[in-house]
C-alpha cells in the first residue's frame, strides 16, 4: 500500500504497534490507539454467552462512557482463561496507562486470536510499556495490519464530515474473515472521530449503525467469544457536541453508518476463502423480523454456498432453506432472482437456469427473493464456500 | 458385495428396481417395494415448510394407516414443481397400482435428487410400468441402490426378532449424505417387517425411533424438502398383531431403533465428503432440550468441524458454539473431553492439547462436553467438515 493510501487520522489520534510475538515472531501484533484528550466512548459487544475477558473488561469500563485509548492484541484471544485472563488484560492496561499518564480505567483492551490459551505476559508487558513509549510512531494502517488474523488484507475507511461549518473526520478499522455471524458485531472495529459528540448519541448511533452492518453480514454462521465495536469521540474538530435532536446528526449519522457498512462489506468480501460476494435479499415478507430471518437462513446454508462457488443457479437449495427458516410463506407465491434473471415465478421454474449461471460468473451476486406476503425487507451480505475455508480453519492453530 | 452380503427380505416384500433414465442413463433409479398382502404403514416426514409433491402425497395417504407398495425415484425430487408435480406423483402410483392390481391409495411416492425440475414422465410411466410387472426380479440392495444420489454405497441393515415364540424379521434401507440435519428423518428410509404390528403402535414407534436416530443427526444444518421415513408391517410372521401393551413389544420396539440408529450412523459415516464419524455427548444439562441444543450447536459448527478434519484439538471452537446455542451454563464449570481425554477442566486449559491431537487422528471422535448445570443429557453424530464437502455440493448439478 502507498503512503498516500494510508487514511489520515482524526484530529488528536495518535497510534503505535510494535512485535510482542504473541503468536509468531516476526510481526507486529500489539496496537495502541490514544487520544490526546479524553474521548466520549460507546460500544458493542458479542453476545455470546462466553466472553473473553477483554470484552468483559470493556463492558464494566463502557458504562463511565468515557475512554482515552485502546490496546490491543492478535494471536490470542484471551478467552476462556478464567480469572487470571480477566487480571492479564488489566494488567496490559495499567502498564500502558502508567507511561501514558492516564487511568487506567480510561484504557479499554481488546484481544482476538486462538481461544483458550492464556496470554504470554512475560513478552506483552514490556510490549506494551514500548507500544505506549513509542505513541504516535505509526499509522492507522500499522494498527489495521497489527490486529489482522485470518485477513488477508487491513481494512480501513475514513471521511471528512461538514458539522456545523466545521470539517471534522471519521476514520475506522476493523479485522475479521471468519467466526463472523448474525447477531453480532464483527471481531474487531474501532471507530474513530474528531467531531463532538455527546456520550448517549454516540452510544444509539453504535448500536444502530451494527444493527445494519455488522449484524447483517455472515460468513460462517459461527458467533465470537471476543467481538467488539469501540467508537472513540474526542471532541478536537471543535463543534457543540452533537445530540440526536442536533441539527447536524442526521448527516453525521449517515456518513458513521456508511463507514460501518462499508467496513462489513470488507469483513465479507475477505470471508475465509471467498471467491464472491453474496447479496441476499428478501422482500415482500410479513415483518421485518421474518425477512432477515428468510434472508439469514439463505445466506448461512452451507448448501447455497457451495451452489454460489460452482457457479450453479440451484435455486432449490434456496426454496429448500426458506422452508426451514421458520417463516411463514407460501412456496406458491415466491419469486427467485439472480441478479435481474428471475428464475423461480410463483413457485415455479421459469427455465431460465443457463441464463442464471452465466449471471453467477460475476464476483458479486445479488439473490433477491420476494414471498409476496407482505411490505418488509431486509437485505444479508454473505459470501460463497469454497474448499479454502476447509483449508483455513482444519490449519488455524498449526 | 457379495450375494452372501445382501439381507434376506422379511416373508412376503418383493423389490424390483429398473432404469428410467431420470437424470442420466446407465443406472437404475426407479425402484418397487411390495408386500404381498396389505401392511400396517406408518411414517415420519420432513417439518420443511417446503413440501415435495411425494411428501405432501404419503402425508395424505398414511392417514389410512393401510399400504402395499412404495414406488420411488433418484435424480429428481420432485419439489417445488407445483401441481403438476402432484399430477405426477400420483400418475406414477396409479400405473404402477394398475400393473399390480391393487388400489393406487395403497401405493405411496417418494423422490430425492435435484429440486424444482419437473419429472420426465413420458420415461417415468412406461418404466413405472415395466418395474411393477418385474416385481421379484430384484432383491433389496438393488433397491438400496436405485435410491442412492450421492452416497457411497447403498445402506442396509436386517434383524430376526422372537416374537411370541415365533421367529420374524426387519430390514431397512436409506440413502442419505447431505442436507441432513436435526428436527428431520433423513432423506429417504424404509422399513419393512413380517411382524405383525397394530397400527398406532407403529405409528408411535416410527416417531420414537426418529427422535432417536435421524433427528441426532447433523451433516450440513441443512434440511430437506423430501426427508421420508415409511414403515410397512405385513403380518405374515403370523404373531397376535403388537400393541404397545403387548408382551412382545418392548423386544420388537428394542431392535427396531436398533437397526434405525444403525442407519442413521451409516448416514452419517457417509457423510458428503467426511473422513471422521464424531459423537457429540452434552452431559450435565439442565434439561434434555438444552443438552440437545447445546449439542446439535457444537455438531454443526463449522469452525468445530474443520477443526476436526485438521486433526486440531481446539476446544476453544466448541467453547465458543456453547456460548452461541443459547443454553444456559457456566464456561467456569464446564469440562470438555476428546475421547477420554480432559482438554478444559472448570472452563480452563488442562494443557492436553498434545495428547488430545492424538486422540483426533482416529476415524471416530467422540467429544464430552459436561455442563455441571444439571442431570440431562444428549448425543448428537455429526462428521468433520473437508474439501470433499464443498466439492460435491458445487458440483452437483454439473
Amino acid at each position: 500500500m502507498r503512503k498516500s493510501d494510508i487514511p489520515p487520522a482524526p484530529k488528536g489520534f495518535l497510534f503505535s504497534a510494535v512485535e510482542a510475538a504473541i503468536k509468531k515472531p516476526g510481526r507486529k501484533d500489539l496496537a495502541l490507539i490514544f487520544s490526546e484528550t479524553e474521548t466520549v466512548m460507546a460500544g458493542a459487544f458479542t453476545t455470546n454467552n462466553v466472553k473473553a475477558a477483554p470484552v468483559r473488561a470493556c463492558m464494566k469500563q463502557i458504562a463511565s462512557g468515557a475512554g482515552r485509548a485502546i490496546i490491543v492484541n492478535s494471536g490470542n484471544a484471551n478467552a476462556c482463561t478464567g480469572r487470571q485472563g480477566l487480571q492479564d488484560a488489566r494488567s496490559i492496561c495499567r502498564t500502558a496507562a502508567q507511561r501514558l499518564g492516564v487511568s487506567a480505567s480510561l484504557v479499554y483492551p481488546c484481544s482476538t486470536g486462538v481461544i483458550g490459551s492464556p496470554l504470554p505476559m512475560d513478552r506483552i508487558l514490556p510490549a506494551a510499556d514500548t507500544l505506549a513509549r513509542r505513541i504516535g510512531s505509526a499509522t492507522l494502517l500499522d494498527v489495521a495490519r497489527a490486529i489482522m488474523t485470518t485477513d488477508t488484507f487491513p481494512k480501513m475507511v475514513h471521511r471528512k464530515v461538514r458539522v456545523n461549518g466545521r470539517t471534522g473526520s471519521i476514520a475506522g478499522i476493523c479485522k475479521g474473515a471468519g467466526m463472523i455471524a448474525p447477531r453480532m458485531a464483527t471481531m474487531l472495529c474501532f471507530m474513530m472521530t474528531d467531531v463532538a459528540v455527546d456520550g448517549r448519541a454516540l452510544s444509539a448511533l453504535v448500536k444502530d449503525s451494527v444493527r445494519h452492518s455488522f449484524n447483517r453480514i455472515t460468513i460462517d454462521g459461527d458467533m465470537s467469544t471476543n467481538d467488539t465495536v469501540l467508537a472513540m469521540a474526542n471532541g478536537l474538530c471543535g463543534n457543540k457536541p452533537l445530540t440526536r435532536t442536533s441539527a447536524g446528526f442526521a448527516e453525521f449519522q449517515e456518513a458513521f453508518n456508511r463507514l460501518m457498512y462499508d467496513l462489513s462489506l470488507l469483513v465479507v468480501k475477505d470471508g475465509e476463502g471467498a471467491t464472491k460476494l453474496i447479496e441476499v435479499l428478501v422482500k415482500g415478507a410479513r415483518t421485518t423480523a421474518d425477512a432477515e430471518k428468510a434472508a439469514f437462513a439463505v445466506a448461512n446454508s452451507s448448501l447455497v454456498k457451495t451452489a454460489m462457488y460452482g457457479n450453479d443457479a440451484n435455486w432449490g437449495r434456496i426454496m429448500c432453506s426458506l422452508g426451514y427458516s421458520g417463516v411463514r410463506f407460501s412456496e406458491e407465491k415466491t419469486d427467485i432472482y439472480f441478479n435481474r434473471v428471475k428464475v423461480v415465478k410463483a413457485g415455479l421454474t421459469t427455465n431460465r437456469d443457463a441464463e442464471a449461471t452465466a449471471e453467477l460468473r460475476s464476483n458479486e451476486v445479488r439473490i433477491t427473493v420476494d414471498l409476496h406476503a407482505g411490505k418488509a425487507s431486509a437485505q444479508v451480505l454473505t459470501c460463497d464456500f469454497t474448499e479454502d475455508y476447509i483449508r483455513i480453519n482444519a490449519e488455524y492453530r498449526s
